[in-house]
Order: structure tokens, then C-alpha cells, then sequence
């Protein structure tokens, strides 16, 4: 990266904004104030969909005058060009920092989970690794699902585990002793095993699944076995808590 | 609980609100709105300390005619003085709320993960099991502190395991497959012990300790093992993360 001095061009700053889980009041404070100030915000679309539900949150608090980016992320299986368009992504970014921008990339939930951000900040660090980079965190969906839930994640001296539905039910087969609270993102890949999964460990009483979570179409599924044999919505998390003797199951 | 009529009085509720990790703008608009249309605002004061982060982040969205109230959640091991202590807590919002009175029990961090709010929830489920209740998530501590570090905690099929500092490095010895990311908050407990699972796992240069995360005074400390044989803060969480091959880690 070029060093430029504070006459020749203004700092360029990337900003990394997760912006909640989908109820557009679960957005921080200080991601609406930096989506009111940068110069243009760029958001990820899967070549299949251009639809970002991340913008429609930001959306109310960029002012009209910014540009919105979208920036195509394939979902694809081809390893080499998906690396190809993340390299090319970050190149678009780092362009505009350099040329002295204030920028955000926006993403749902948190910017640290999961997140497309983090494979942009991956290559940013590979070839960019001075650029200004300043990453705002946000509510995740799983959170947002305990609080729908009225139930709390841990507490005490218990543990949580928190894994993508890419790996089935293998990280709960994995642990000696078992977390006290499972949370299955993107269930909808793998459902029947995860599934098979919480069935082995006893745990299908005190499972429940959350779809489109904190959005206006929410729904709670009682009893995780419906999903299996079809497709679950990309949407789909499921929250796995022990069974605690002085409390009623989650499920209830 | 009575029912009350919408003539009779009007309907109370109780908001669980998690204010975020302590940076002020890391509160919700929706933890932000609530404060400033509630009745009342309630936080847990420890018996030993009176200072509330949570309240000094929630102030500005409060209303000057608003009270605030503390509720002692004594910090101590006796646990029939605590369960007293509880309960009682939660019957001065469950009267509130069956009063009519719109309430805001606030939080640091989020609503459901390792906090006060969690033991109150219980409580209430069991005093006044039909109240009404809207629990609010907020930004926890490690993922500011992976925001801060600008280190993504999970990515792809990676697991994220979220402990207590209470259970020392326990949980961590327990997971026949480790986790790529675990999480020790409240590391301040059993510090000696987790930094020596830390070395049996080979983990000790991918963790890194954040004090006062996203506070002024954010201390960050690339040697887990400086915290051994001293009294680490009350603040203190260790990330530690599976050694990647592409990147540098975390410590770096």
C-alpha cells in the first residue's frame, strides 16, 4: 500500500459492519452511524440472488447520496473461482481505501461469524496488510434466537458450542462431554443428520428449530424431526440446550 | 398473574435488555428505544460495588424522569443467601410488571449469555410463568474483542466453543476434536489452568487475552502466559484459535 500524506489524499478506511440478524432495530448504534458517514457501502450477492436482506437493514441509515455496491460472492463449490472472486473482491476494496475512501462492507449478523467479511478481510491481510481496517461486531441470529426464545444460551459454569450445519452432527459426536447448549447454523445443510445427531445424544426434547429469526416471518419449530426428508429453509438454525432439572424443556 | 383488563390497567412487560460489551454505541436501536420508552430502568449491583458499566452505557437513552433502579445480586458462594437474593429480585419486577408498569432489566453484553438476566428469566418462569417478557439480544464481549483483534471467530465449517473461566481449562480437555475457536470469558477465574490446557493443546500462540474490551483503557495481551501466578482482571477473556496454514495467527 502507498503512504500518502494527510495533504494529498484523505485516509481511506475500510469499515467491516455486521448488522443484526434481520429485525432492522437489532443494528448498533455505531453501524448506523458509519453507514451515515462512508462513502459508499458494498454488500455481498450471491450470484443466484442479488436480494441482500444486510442492505435492506442498512438501507434507512445511508443517505441518499451513497452508492451501494453489490459484490458477487458465487456460491460454488469450484474452489478456484471462488477464491478467484473473493481476491477480486478485496482488489475492489483496497482500490477504493487507497484511493482515499471511506468504505463499508455490510453483513448480517455479526461480522466475525460466518461471515463473508471474513474472507474478505483474509485476502485484505494477504494483499493489503497495512490498509485501515476497523470491524464493527453485531448481534448474531443465534443470539437473536435465544432472546425470541425467552431462554438463555449459558449461564454459570456451562459452555456452548456453536457450529455450521456444513459438518452435520460430527462436532456434537465429537465431544466427550457434552456442551450444555448446541447451536446448528445454516441447519438447512445436513438437516438429517444433525438431526440423527441430537436423537443419539438425548437431545431431541430440549432441540427446537428457528426460521428467519428476528424477521417479521419468524417461525418456531417444536419438534426438529419435521425437517427431516426435505429441505429446511437457508434460514434455519437449531438451538440444543441439556435438559435442566429446575426448568421446563426449551421446547415447551 | 391477574388478568387485567385494557381498561383496568395498563399492560406491563418486562424487557431483558443486553446493553453490548461496553463500548456505548454497541447498544442496539431497540435496547436504545426500549430505554427511553420504559417506567422504570433496573441493573444488577454486586453487593461490593455499586458502579454498573451497563447503567453508564443505558444513561444516555434514558429519559431524566426515568428512575433506576440497582437490585443486589450479592457475589457469593452461599447458595441458599443467593437463591433468597434472586427470588426476591424477581418479585420486585414481577410487581412492577403486574402493576402495569413497562420495565427494562439491563444487562452488559448480551441478554442470554452468561448474565444476570438469565438467573432473573428463571426465576420469573417460575414465580409468574405467564408474564410478559421480551428479551433483547446485544453484542457480547468476544465478538468484540474478534472485532477488535479483526479476527474472524469462525469461518466455513469451523466450531466456536464459548466457556467460563470457571470451569478452569476443563472444557477444553473434554473435546476429543478441538474446537478451531474457544472462547474463555470471565478468564480471570481458574486463569493458571486454562493458560495450561492452552499449552497442551498447542494452542498458546494462536490466543490472545483482551481486558476491557472495547472500553478506552482495551488492554491486549499477545502472551497468555504473562497472566499465570497473578490475578488477571475481572475483565478478562482469552480467544484462542486452531493454527491456520494461510494465515498468521492471531497473536501475530
Amino acid at each position: 500500500m502507498t503512504t500518502h500524506t494527510a495533504s494529498d489524499v484523505p485516509p481511506g478506511i475500510l469499515y467491516g459492519l455486521g448488522v443484526g440478524p434481520g429485525d432492522p432495530e437489532l443494528i448498533t448504534l455505531k453501524a448506523a452511524r458509519v453507514l451515515n458517514s462512508v462513502d459508499a457501502v458494498y454488500a455481498a450477492a450471491s450470484s443466484k440472488n442479488s436480494y441482500s436482506l444486510a442492505v435492506s437493514i442498512a438501507r434507512p441509515h445511508i443517505p441518499d447520496r451513497t452508492p451501494i455496491h453489490m459484490l458477487q460472492f458465487p456460491m460454488i463449490s469450484d474452489g478456484g473461482a471462488r477464491q478467484d472472486a473473493w481476491t477480486a473482491n478485496a482488489r475492489v476494496l483496497i482500490e477504493a481505501v487507497e484511493a482515499g475512501r471511506r468504505v463499508a462492507f455490510i453483513t448480517l449478523g455479526d461480522s466475525m461469524t460466518y461471515s463473508t467479511y471474513g474472507y474478505v478481510l483474509r485476502e485484505i491481510k494477504r494483499q493489503a496488510p497495512h490498509l485501515p481496517v476497523i470491524s464493527v461486531p453485531g448481534v448474531t441470529s443465534y443470539q437473536a434466537a435465544a432472546a425470541s426464545l425467552n431462554t438463555p444460551l449459558v449461564e454459570a459454569e456451562e459452555s456452548l458450542l456453536v457450529v455450521s450445519g456444513a459438518c452435520g452432527g460430527d462436532h456434537l459426536r465429537h465431544c466427550q462431554a457434552l456442551p450444555d447448549t448446541v447451536v446448528f447454523l445454516k441447519a438447512y445443510r445436513n438437516v438429517d443428520d444433525i438431526v440423527t445427531a441430537l436423537t443419539e445424544a438425548g437431545r431431541l426434547e430440549t432441540s427446537v428449530g428457528v426460521t428467519r429469526c428476528s424477521q417479521p416471518d419468524e417461525r418456531i419449530t417444536r419438534d426438529v424431526r419435521t425437517f427431516r426428508g426435505r429441505q429446511a429453509s437457508y434460514w434455519t438454525l437449531i438451538l440444543s440446550k441439556k435438559r435442566r432439572d429446575d426448568e421446563p424443556p426449551v421446547a415447551d
